[in-house]
C-alpha cells in the first residue's frame, strides 16, 4: 500500500481529519493550477506496490458479497432489489434496499444539512479526504465490482475505475474547496470617509443548493459518479446515488463508506444514501423533478439526458451524453505506429467508451506516410493487422477488450456488420469465465455521403472509416457534424503544421479537446485528471467537464451578514 | 479628474491596453479576494475632485442628445425610435435605430467573435477595462442620462449609476480575469514510466458560448447592465445589448464607447450592438430564445424573469428578479438612530430599489429601545418624523427621492394609500422641474394574518410595519416569505446576541444576505462591490449574484489541445 489510512474512530473531527489531509489536498491544488502529472496513487495493481495480499483480499471482499444482502439502511425502502448480472456471464445477485417512499428519502437527506453546512470548507474538505482515502484502502474490492458489472477487464476497472477514478473525485473535491475558499469566512470593511470611516465586519458563509441527484451509469460507475458526489458532498448538499441497475455494487460500497466516514465524525449518514431501484420503478426520473432536488449529475444516453435538461428545471443539472468522436487522417511519419495506435483505442473496453474513436475521415486518394500513400483499404489493412497483433491470442485479448456490457452493444455491432465491413469483428473465448460476452472491434467502410450512419453514436466495438474527398472536407465534416451532435474526444494525424492548425481552430469551433499524432503510450480515449479536461460543455455532448470551475462553481452559495465594529 | 485617459487610438493593441490597465486589474482581484474597501474611482462628484468644468460639461454632453439620433450603426436596423421620458417631466426624444432583423443582427454580432477569442484573455480583458475607462471619463454625461431615464436624483446617478455601476463592472471584468487564467496557456504534462516518460505539451484556450443578450432594467440602467456586459464580452461572447425603453440613452452611449475602443483596437464593432424597440416589438422575447443566444442576463419583473427562465432553454439564464425585503425589530440601544437610517432606506429613490426594505416586522407589544418600550404606533411615528425631518424641506427632498419612474409605481403607491395608514405619502414639487413625479414613502400597518399582502413586491415607496406575535414569529415569517417569494435584503434590529444569532440562522435558510443594527452611514439598500455579494442566487428572487464564481464561470469554456513533445 502507497498509504496506511488511520481510519476514522469516533471522536475524530472534520478539523482532525483536513489536518490529516492536507498536504494532499495542497498537491491536488496545486495539480489543477499547473495541470501538469500529478496522481494521488500508485496506477499499478502490482504486489510490489500494494503488498503480496493486497488483490486476493481485495477479491474475496468482493466475492463475500455475491448472492449477499447488501448492508446498508436506506430512508424510504421497502424490500429489496437484485438487478446486477456480470458480462463474465453470471449474475451478482446482491440485493440492495428498493426505494419505495421518495418523500421519506427526501426528508432523511436534508436532515443533517445543517449541522454538514456549519462544519463550513474545511471541515467538510476534511470528511471527504477521508472518505476519499478509506475508498483508497478498498480499491481491489472496488476494481472487482466495477470490473463484474460494467465489464471492464481486471487491470481497466483497477485503474479506470480505481486509482483514476480516484484521480478525479480529488480533482472535484480540490476545484471546490478552492471555490469555496476564494472568499475569507471573515473580512474588516473600512470605507474612508470625512470624519471617522465606516467600519463593517462581514460573515461570509458558503450554504448549499439542496439535495444533489447522481445518476450512474453502467460502464463507469465510479469514474462518472464520484465527481458529481464530491463536488455536491463537499459544498454541503446531501447526494441521493441512484446506480444504474446493472453497476450497483461499486456505488454500494461507496456509499457504504460515505455513510460510515460521516457517522464516525459526527455528521448524519443520510447526508449520502444509495437509492436502488427495479428499472421499472423509473425513480431517477421520480427523483429528478422533485423540488428538493436542486442540482443533478447525469452520465448516460441522450434520451434521458435531454429529458433531464428539458424537465429537471428546479436543479442545476450537468450531463454526460453521447456524441461521435472523430479522427482524421492526413498524413503520418510512422504508419505502423499509427495503426497501433488507433487499433488499441478501437480495442480498450470494446469501445464502449464516450471517449473511444467512432469515424476514421481519410482521403479517398489516400494519405501520405513514411511507407508511401495508403489508400483507404491499405489503411484499413494496417488497423486490421495492428488489431490481430493486439488480440490475436484470446487469454491477451480479453485483458485489453474487457466483456460486452448489454444487449444494446450486440446488437448494434451485429447491424454495423452487415455494411461494408473493412475489418470483422469475432467472438473471443475467455479463458476464466466460459459465458463472458467478448468481441473484437469491427471497421466499417463508408463514404461522406454516408452522414445517416456516420452523424449518430454507434456505441460499442464499431468504428468507421469514412472516405473524403480530401483533408479539407474531413474536416468540415468534423466541425459540422460535432457542433450538430456533439463528441467528447477528436484526433489527427497529418505531419503539416498547416492542417494540425487547421484542425485545431476547427476543434475550437466544435468545442472538443484534440489529440493530435499519437503514436506511442497515450490513447485519444484516455484523459488524465488535473491535466485534461474530459468533456467541454462546449458541443452537444455534455453540458460539464471533469473539472472546472463552471463544474463546482454553481453547487453552493455565498450568503453573508455584516455589522458595525 | 482622479484618472486621465490617453484615449485609445488606431494601432493600439489589446495587449498595449492590458499593459496600460494592469495596476487596476491587479488592484480589483486582491479586493475580490479580501472583501476589503476598494473603489476604483471617487464616487463625489465634487468640482475638487473632478475639476471646474466637468460637471457643466457632462451636463451639456447629455443635453447635446436631447431631441436628436443618436448615431450608433446597427445591423438589422431599419428606421428608429424614441421611446424615453424624464420622470422629472419631459419627453428625451433622442432616436435609436430600431432593430427589425434579428437574422442580420445576430449575424453581425457574430462575425468578429473569431478574432475576439483569438485575443485571449489578457487582451480581452485589456480592451475591456480601456471600455471601462472611458466610460468613467463620460460619468457626468452617463449620470444627466440616468438621472433622466430612471429619475434617480442626480447624485445618486453619479454614484449609482456611475461610480459604484463602474465597480461592478471592474469586478465582473476581475472575476472573469481571474476565471480564465486559473488554468495556464500551455502546460507540459510528463508522466514517469519504466522507460522514457510520456511527455506531452497542451494548450488551453478559452472559447466563448455565443451571443449574449443583456436586457437592461428602467431603475439601473447600468448598474444592473454592466456587470453582465462586462462578463460576457471579456470571457469572448459577443453581446447584443436590449435596454428598457424608458431607459435607453445609459446604455446607447456605453454601446457607443464599446465599439468605439473596439474598433480603435482592431476588432469588430459588432460585438457590441444596440437593439433598442418600441415596446410593442418584444424584442427580448425574441432574442431570448434564438439558438445563437447562449447567454441571457436579466433584471426585471418576475413575470418576464420567469418566462425566460422557462424559455431560454439553449441559454445559461442569469435573473434578478423580484423579491420582499425584510427587517426585523426586536430591540435597540438607539431608536432614534434606527428610525433614521429605516427612513433613508425607504426615501432613497423613493423606494424604487430592489434592496429597498419593504416588510418591517415589529411585534404588537413592542420593542424595547433607549427610549422604553415602544408599542408599533410609536416605532411608526418614530420613522415618519424622521421621514419630515429628511423630507421635509422639497428641495433636500428631491435631492434624496429622485423621480416616480412610471405609472405603475404610482398605481401601487395609490392602492397602498387605501390601506391602514400609518405614515401618508405626499406630493412634493421640484424646485427645477414643474413637471417631475416626486412622493413621499408611506408606511402602512399590517398585522401577521395580511400575508396576501406583504407576501409580494410593492415596488416604490411603500413599506408595511406588520405586527407580530413576538420576535419568533417575525422571524419564522421572514424566513418562510423568503424561501417562498426571495428577497435580495435582510435587516435586524437587536440587542440580543440570541436574537441576532436567530436571525442570522434564519437568513442562511432563506439565503438572503442580512445587515445587522445599522444605526449609521450604511444602509441596507446599499451594497458596495468588492465586498458585499448583490444577490445570492440561493433564494427566488435571483439565480445570480454580484459576482461570485458561478457568475462567470459559464460564460465560457476550456478547449484544449495536446502532443507528444
Amino acid at each position: 500500500m502507497t498509504e496506511t489510512t488511520a481510519g476514522t474512530t469516533a471522536g475524530t473531527t472534520a478539523a482532525d481529519l483536513f489536518a490529516r489531509h492536507r498536504e494532499r489536498l495542497d498537491a491536488a491544488v496545486a495539480a489543477c493550477a499547473s495541470r501538469e502529472y500529478f496522481s494521488a496513487f500508485d496506477e499499478s495493481p502490482s504486489p510490489r506496490v500494494y503488498g503480496e495480499g493486497a488483490a486476493a483480499a481485495g477479491k474475496a471482499a468482493f466475492e463475500a458479497w455475491l448472492g449477499g444482502a447488501f448492508p446498508l439502511e436506506t430512508p424510504g425502502a421497502e424490500g429489496r432489489v437484485a438487478t446486477e448480472r456480470s458480462p463474465y456471464g453470471f449474475d451478482l445477485e446482491v440485493s440492495y434496499p428498493r426505494v419505495a417512499d421518495v418523500d421519506a428519502l427526501l426528508s432523511a437527506a436534508r436532515a443533517g444539512m445543517r449541522q454538514w453546512r456549519d462544519a463550513g470548507p474545511d471541515g467538510r474538505t476534511g470528511v471527504c479526504l477521508e472518505i476519499f482515502s478509506q475508498l483508497h484502502a478498498r480499491i481491489f474490492e472496488l476494481a472487482g465490482a466495477v470490473q463484474h458489472t460494467s465489464g471492464q477487464a481486471f487491470v481497466m476497472a483497477f485503474q479506470a475505475g480505481g486509482a483514476h477514478a480516484l484521480d478525479r473525485a480529488l480533482e472535484a473535491i480540490a476545484y471546490a474547496w478552492t471555490e469555496m475558499t476564494r472568499v475569507p469566512g471573515t473580512a474588516v470593511w473600512e470605507k474612508p470617509g470625512r470624519g471617522e470611516p465606516l467600519r463593517m465586519e462581514k460573515t461570509f458563509t458558503v450554504v448549499p443548493r439542496g439535495v444533489a441527484l447522481v445518476i450512474g451509469c453502467h460502464t463507469f460507475p465510479t469514474w462518472n459518479s464520484w465527481p458529481g458526489l464530491f463536488a455536491s458532498l463537499v459544498t454541503g448538499n446531501p447526494v441521493v446515488v441512484k446506480p444504474h441497475p446493472g453497476a450497483v455494487l461499486p456505488l454500494a460500497i461507496t456509499v457504504q463508506v460515505c455513510r460510515d466516514v460521516l457517522a464516525a465524525a459526527g455528521f448524519d449518514p443520510d447526508l449520502v444514501t444509495l437509492a436502488a431501484e427495479d428499472p421499472a420503478d423509473r425513480l431517477a426520473a421520480a427523483l429528478a423533478v422533485r423540488p428538493e432536488v436542486r442540482l443533478v449529475d447525469f452520465t448516460g444516453g441522450n434520451a434521458f439526458g435531454d429529458w433531464l435538461e428539458a424537465n429537471a428545471r428546479q436543479a442545476v443539472v450537468f450531463t454526460e451524453k453521447a456524441g461521435v468522436n472523430t479522427v482524421v487522417l492526413d498524413s503520418t511519419s510512422d504508419f505502423a505506429a499509427m495503426c497501433q495506435n488507433l487499433a488499441f483505442s478501437f480495442s480498450l473496453y470494446s469501445g464502449q467508451m464516450c471517449t473511444a474513436p467512432q469515424n476514421v475521415y481519410v482521403p479517398a486518394a489516400g494519405m501520405a506516410t513514411d511507407e508511401g500513400v495508403k489508400t483507404p483499404d491499405e489503411v484499413a489493412a494496417g488497423i486490421g493487422a495492428a488489431l490481430d497483433r493486439l488480440l490475436g491470442d484470446d487469454a491477451r485479448a480479453v485483458e485489453l477488450l474487457g466483456g460486452v456490457v448489454d444487449e444494446g452493444v450486440l446488437a448494434r455491432l451485429e447491424k454495423a456488420s452487415s455494411g461494408h465491413v473493412l475489418v470483422a469483428s469475432r467472438t473471443v473465448a475467455h479463458p476464466a469465465y466460459d459465458d463472458a460476452t467478448v468481441r473484437t472491434p469491427t471497421l466499417v467502410g463508408l463514404t461522406a455521403d454516408d452522414s445517416d450512419v456516420y452523424e449518430s453514436e454507434c456505441f460499442g466495438p464499431v468504428a468507421y472509416l469514412i472516405e473524403t474527398a480530401g483533408t479539407d472536407q474531413s474536416i468540415d465534416l468534423f466541425r459540422d457534424t460535432v457542433i450538430a451532435h456533439g463528441a467528447m474526444t477528436a484526433s489527427v494525424y497529418s505531419t503539416s503544421t498547416a492542417v494540425v492548425e487547421q484542425m485545431r481552430e476547427a476543434a475550437l469551433d466544435a468545442g472538443v479537446a484534440l489529440s493530435e499524432n499519437l503514436l506511442g503510450g497515450v490513447f485519444v480515449n484516455q484523459s488524465a485528471a488535473f491535466s485534461d479536461f474530459h468533456g467541454t460543455g462546449a458541443n452537444p455532448a455534455a453540458t460539464a467537464s471533469y473539472t472546472d470551475g463552471a463544474y463546482v462553481a454553481s453547487r453552493f452559495r455565498f450568503v453573508q451578514s455584516r455589522r458595525h465594529v
